[in-house]
């Protein structure tokens, strides 16, 4: 039987190797992503992002153990404990350590449930390639009948914000007392919030930091694709079920303890309205349209450079580079040469 | 007078204005960015990046009050001051800030000194325009005259690795007691550290930062720029002046406070010997001309994508979209539609 079929039957040991020949972009994992395409798009994709030292980590690994419960009598909402995979993205190491460590700490959690599924990715190289390979991973995992995939970055950066882009919702995690900077970081954060989570509650310092939060939200308009419609702040808070379709989702700012377990039912519930949300207002398509053709504008991008690349003659680059290594020729004018052999 | 010739007389206000200008990537800027370009490579570049809450921008100017002192009788190694330029890049932030944030804090110490230019960046859409026009300001400012450009980024991500790639000499700043995640970070920057420094040295738990930095240091072989030579670690510490063209730099690691402004001398004294270590060893050659390389790299893939997209139908890109969007066609799928009109 092939991988692809076999993956499809639930084989965990087809899904891990799959997974390993996409990210080395094998061609049996190229035609197996596209063999798999279709069957894509079922699974709520949920990034969480956040400063180092916040605890994703273990807000992750709660929120896991969470979805992996079975239905209590009185949500009403869910029968079957779902099943979860967790995908660990790392941009800021080209080493694995640190996303190595992780892993140790969660498998002492999770292991051994059949249900939960946990990849960690590291760099590879370029930023593109990251999200790229990141993209693929999670749907080959959402073929393979995951309903919630947890996709987990470390940073704060651009590639951060990037590989946000990829989920349906996005929570974005403070703490408490990470000193002056994180501010300008919460500026950058705060526009791919759907849900903003203030962890490790217990720390002194969170009324100052939840306000701080409170009065970015009220400040940071406009966010468009938060507050669309309108393009201003109308209130702050959840709204209440039924009421969705007729206004705009305000990011909620929620407390958890992860390590403890505080907050983590509201923290689903918050995820559950979200995802209500975004498939009554037309936001889910609109995200997953965004979402495609982003990738697909990536992988383009990755292709006409590669194509150039192969095309162009070795020692013609050679010549123009070392113009620019002699500072004859500005990189700018280089590419001109190079592109349009343009005059020099 | 142009603004090329005003810039290359020390006026500030050209300076700015085309600063401007290649930020907006004009003509007339990439045109005058052409003209300077042979003469750029006098500066000594310097990269100044890690995790927030680290003190980054307080060092900065208090490396910037430094070198703005005349020389010490004892130093015997400058005449004059230096002429300063700092570019403050924040990849996190498409507001600007806390960019802005950083500068209003800056202004108070240096406001007023001609021979220190100050200049903020944030994120403007992709990371590689962010690196590019980095690059760019960069290479205004080496032919404006600066002595030395200190290039400081807020996070932590592959954003900063990719402009500290920008630098001569990079420091990484950590402080004691910011969370476990922070591991992980440390990871991928000691790849590009070529300096260490703990600020906030006054706070508990900067031996444990010290000594964790230290184990990662002599763990983290093969680093090779840094141990091209031999590939494997052969000691810690700053080698003595006049034995550095016969070994490698093994980064050091430095205490500072810099809010009080202690440690900043010997901080100094290791960029002067790394600047020296670089110049002996060739390194400096080497790494001038991969970051030409890569700048050249980048503008390539802008240009080849800015000139795939003008190119293409737009009706045909949308059809293709289109199928991808209903599942019928994979992103993988669909760039060989759209670049070598495969078969679907």
């Amino acid at each position: 039987m092939d991988l692809v079929a076999s993956l499809l039957e639930g084989n965990r040991l087809s899904l891990a190797r799959l997974i390993t020949q996409v990210e080395n972009r094998t061609s049996e994992g190229l035609a197996a992503l596209s063999e798999l395409f279709p069957s894509t798009g079922r699974a709520h994709l949920i990034g969480v992002t956040g400063a180092p030292g916040t605890g994703k980590s273990s807000l992750v690994n709660q929120l896991t153990l969470a979805y992996r419960q079975p239905m209590k009598e009185t949500s009403g909402r869910r029968k079957d404990p779902l099943r979860v995979a967790i995908v660990a993205v790392d941009p800021t190491s080209p080493f694995t350590g640190g996303a190595i460590l992780g892993d140790r700490v969660r498998m002492r959690d999770l292991a051994g449930d059949p249900g939960v599924f946990i990849r960690s990715m590291a760099t590879r190289g370029s930023l593109g390639g990251l999200a790229s390979a990141t993209a693929a991973v999670v749907q080959i995992l959402d073929a393979a009948g995951f309903d919630v995939i947890l996709i987990e970055t470390v940073g704060a950066g651009q590639a951060e914000v990037d590989i946000a882009r990829l989920a349906h919702t996005t929570l974005v995690i403070e703490a408490p007392g990470l000193g002056d900077e994180i501010q300008a970081i919460k500026a950058g954060l705060l526009e791919v919030a759907d849900i903003l989570v203030v962890n490790k509650a217990d720390h002194p310092g969170v009324e100052a930091t939840e306000r701080a939060l409170r009065g970015m939200l009220q400040l940071a308009h406009p966010v468009p694709h938060i507050f669309h419609h309108h393009g201003k702040l109308e209130r702050v808070g959840t709204p209440p079920v039924g009421q969705i379709d007729q206004c705009d989702w305000i990011p909620p700012i929620l407390r958890t303890v992860a390590t403890e377990g505080i907050g983590i039912p509201d923290l689903m519930d918050s995820i559950d309205r979200h995802s209500q949300y975004l498939r009554e207002s037309g936001e889910w398509q609109r995200r997953e349209a965004a979402r495609l053709e982003n990738e697909l504008n990536n992988l383009l991008l990755e292709a006409l450079m590669s194509r150039f690349r192969t095309s162009m003659q070795e020692a013609h680059y050679g010549s123009v580079l070392s113009e620019v290594l002699a500072r004859q020729l500005s990189p700018w004018q280089a590419v001109e040469v190079l592109i349009n052999g343009g005059n020099r």
